[in-house]
């Protein structure tokens, strides 16, 4: 493993209420100086959830997002709100989102978006085991739930508004852990 | 498929070198408005990069993240030049990076980060058919490249040097691209 750079200096250089650019100078252990942008979350990270209304579905929801204009098909989400846990978090988003609670829910891996860029992270989390419950979250319109099979993913990759990199990750890795669960079982 | 909301206005609130944050104000079908910030890329999109030195085997590489702090085990990427092509750009990051450049290159799938905020797009690429060639990139330091089996993605994607949502996206979508054309084969 290489030696890390040292970060010689920070500072904030934008801010707003959701995005904070910060500048950081770093010299790398073979004394190469360089300056980078990166941008600071202001939360304590998100969740991406996987609902499993049985062995083999998925509930997917389709929901507006303002940066592409556009409907985009994905998995559920939401930030982590201040003192909540992750897996407290997972649950209320899927109460919110998709209208269900879940008895068992499982870590499965913190992935990033771009992590030269972005210090953001989210908890993809497995929910299983669940229950009809419906809490009232602060989307703007009603979300449309779509259930999908796990053994369509291919054709669902396929689709124009199925684009996000994190949704994609989430639905092979758990494919795969139920995959491997089973051949334990 | 719902009705659009109807973007009513638009406002630039930071401007750094790299990130451009837009206030934006929309008004849903239903009659609720709400007002959002959203992140806009300066550049015309990214590639991600699986290059297939053989059947089985990609190569990644290790390089430092500014924005977590730590080296991350991951696909070759970049932004694409002023100019370029998607495949003209996969082609010169990976002679830039991983010092081989690709006889055959097949665009997979668009993704996006979190399409919600950032309207950013990275142009997944397979690359195959390689050959030695190496043109010098502007990476501060060397890049470690490590070659890994696409049959033991569930391992790499264990280790907490691996996290980006695109790259363990890209190396599933590729597993199941070679699968189904192994099965038309």
């Amino acid at each position: 493993m290489p030696k890390k750079p040292e970060i010689t200096r920070t500072e904030t250089i934008a801010r707003t209420r959701l995005f904070r650019v910060e500048q950081v100078d770093l010299r790398f252990s073979n004394g190469r100086e360089v300056c980078y942008e990166r941008l600071r979350g202001s939360s304590a990270g998100a969740v991406l959830v996987v609902p499993l209304l049985d062995a083999r579905t998925v509930l997917l929801i389709r929901e507006y997002a303002a940066a592409v204009e556009r409907y985009e098909l994905a998995l559920p989400k939401g930030r982590i709100e201040e003192g909540e846990t992750p897996l407290a978090a997972a649950n209320r988003e899927i109460m919110e989102e998709v209208g269900y609670g879940a008895k068992t829910l499982t870590p499965l891996k913190c992935v990033t978006l771009a992590p030269g860029y972005f210090n953001h992270t989210t908890h993809v989390v497995l929910a299983q085991d669940l229950y009809p419950e419906r809490i009232p979250g602060d989307e703007p319109e009603a979300i449309e739930v779509v259930p999908w099979s796990l053994d369509e993913l291919p054709a669902l990759c396929a689709l124009e508004e199925c684009t996000e990199a994190r949704s994609i990750a989430a639905l092979y890795l758990v494919r795969e852990f139920l995959q491997s669960s089973r051949g334990r079982a």
